[in-house]
């Protein structure tokens, strides 16, 4: 949570895109003020994964930040000036869909955390499907220290670490360390000090040296079948598999493999 | 599992309630059966928690035991003196009605473990929201040693650890420690000897620093929303979210935050 | 995934039965493929899976496999020889059948991985009910670096390991070591160098040990269960639990138990 200055920022300023061979990086840069989730921030973010859900070319993201933290969740001096349930309803429902704009995007999205991530900004690192943190990065879902339980947080979370660590974490307000977090299965894995952007660049070259194909076919079943009973599961993965083998990607994995050689893939 | 002594007590005796700045203390008093949860238990149980349901007053339940031991789970004796199917299912109804009191409950209940928490023993600390165990105890879903699959028990704990390390404890009986129950995500905290009483203190401690109306917010919302489809479960806690923040103690937590200082709850 | 030589092999060879005191031993056998699941592998994996669920006399099954190799999945140069979806759609499907085969099967399934285990064959130790491991066994879901995400292996690894890390393995391909993957809640138990015989003999020889009855009634409601919302699946575990009562094993073992003697079970 934040509350620091109001200074106003252009919008176009308050998340930086770059493109560079297949790898979006979207930064959120709001430093000053902790990169909180503002109505402005929302709406930036939504924008630009709308942008990346229509982009052929990207391959795959990295929410990524400027400054000492990652993101401290809501705009709190925001939230105050504005104390009608009709806002809050509007600005839940915006953040959620940010959120859920990440867990439906075509491609994956790695979270790339220095710092802290609280609250909803915590909620973010959940919703990536892969993150890696800063081993000094610390989590907390802190919305509780101001009287307010991080409900929307909580869903995220709670489908990252078992149940009895998130109550800990949403009840107490505590911070967990990088190691922890990695643990308990919130993030993938911990750079030591000055290796982050390589950690997470060894990610990124990894899925870009796969088929598009697969990493877009992958994305898009994963969340969706876990949804689902065991055998619906199997017939939907089936039919995602059988549609996957019909890739001219495939037949030129395949035949890489047997005649062992590194594969071309067509679509990249 | 207990066949201890028959001795009969007072069902005002079985099970002791204290209450102390908010922290509810309902105390398992049967050490000579090993806190079993015979019927005469599981009633004393069910009306605790009924009442406390109903009791604005309280913050936070700890779930202890008296004794060697935190609960043995069901009284054999008692059941095999009643071999009839319509006892079994009254009985099993009886003690899943209390496991679900627990999650339903508006507040949250740590349990407080020492000893061994054995089959509907060990379902008592998964049904919990949050677990301490001194460092000697032990944990086990044991019933099948005695040709009876710990079924009720199976539901808590296949939701609170992972199903292979479940089917394992619930095939073989065996014990697993406390710190394993922790890896495990089981427990939340394991503590040292001597330090159990401190250890739950500090986490009562931490609950009733916070608003009320946060701690029951987040009761109430957090086992619904994981029972939900993502995009229900987002709708739902904004919902709560919004509510949530039009509470008093939001503004106040929000405004000492903003400030500096700290926060003075209404709801306390 | 294997792309080794295509010397056929009678389907009586594919797969060896063994039965001993109650253990059921079926060993993949075509070490010369990594026991990949062709066609004819998996036929033959369906129908001793249907034979054992007749079988009244089997207490448990072990999932083992001969050579340097536990399964390296499905058999690649098999697909690539049937480029049409209709053929790729039935292999899914029964590929899925033989995983929910294992799932439904009346009684426990262990496996026993030496070497490496990936793809479809990872998939087979996440479907098993427990899992042991050579501590040199390591595991991958690999189809992305072929340009065909593991789907079906999917289902399987999200229910077993955290969704962040089930997807770091997916899309990355990368091998996890048999300490890792029991670190994660993909397989129960590691065994060190000579030992895996030996290891897997404890948990058999455990599961032996207890009434078939008891066995039976958990494999039965154990994945049922944890597919329910909580109200259903505590009145489904209530009333499985009051069945399970009824068998004579439960009055021999509670009298056992209470009289201090090792019971004589009636079902073994």
């Amino acid at each position: 949570m934040s509350a620091s200055s109001d200074t106003p920022l252009a919008s176009s300023d308050l998340l930086q895109r770059t493109d560079y061979q297949g790898v979006t990086t979207l930064t959120l840069n709001q430093p000053e003020r902790f990169n909180a989730l503002s109505e402005e921030m929302l709406a930036a973010l939504q924008g630009a994964l709308d942008d990346i859900a229509q982009d052929d070319k990207v391959r795959c993201v990295v929410l990524a930040a400027n400054g000492k933290a990652f993101c401290a969740g809501h705009d709190l001096k925001q939230m105050r000036a504005n104390p009608e349930k009709a806002y809050y309803q509007a600005l839940f429902a915006r953040c959620g869909a940010v959120m859920q704009a990440i867990v439906n995007l075509p491609v994956p999205v790695i979270a790339k955390v220095q710092g802290i991530a609280t609250a909803a900004g915590c909620q973010l690192v959940a919703s990536c499907d892969l993150a890696v943190a800063a081993s000094s990065a610390r989590f907390a879902v802190s919305g509780i220290n101001v009287g307010l339980f991080c409900s929307t947080p909580a869903v995220a979370l709670s489908r990252n670490v078992s149940r009895k660590r998130a109550m800990e974490m949403l009840l107490t307000g505590e911070f967990i360390s990088a190691s922890q977090a990695a643990d308990w299965g919130l993030i993938n894995r911990v750079a030591e000090e000055g290796e982050l952007d390589r950690t997470v660049e060894a990610l990124t070259a990894s899925i870009c040296a796969k088929s598009a194909v697969a990493v877009r076919t992958g994305k898009a079943m994963f969340a969706r079948q876990l949804a689902m009973p065991l055998e619906e599961a199997y017939a939907f993965a089936g039919e995602t598999m059988a549609c996957n083998m019909l890739a001219d990607d495939v037949a030129e994995g395949i035949d890489a493999f047997i005649e062992k050689r590194p594969p071309q893939w067509r679509h990249r």
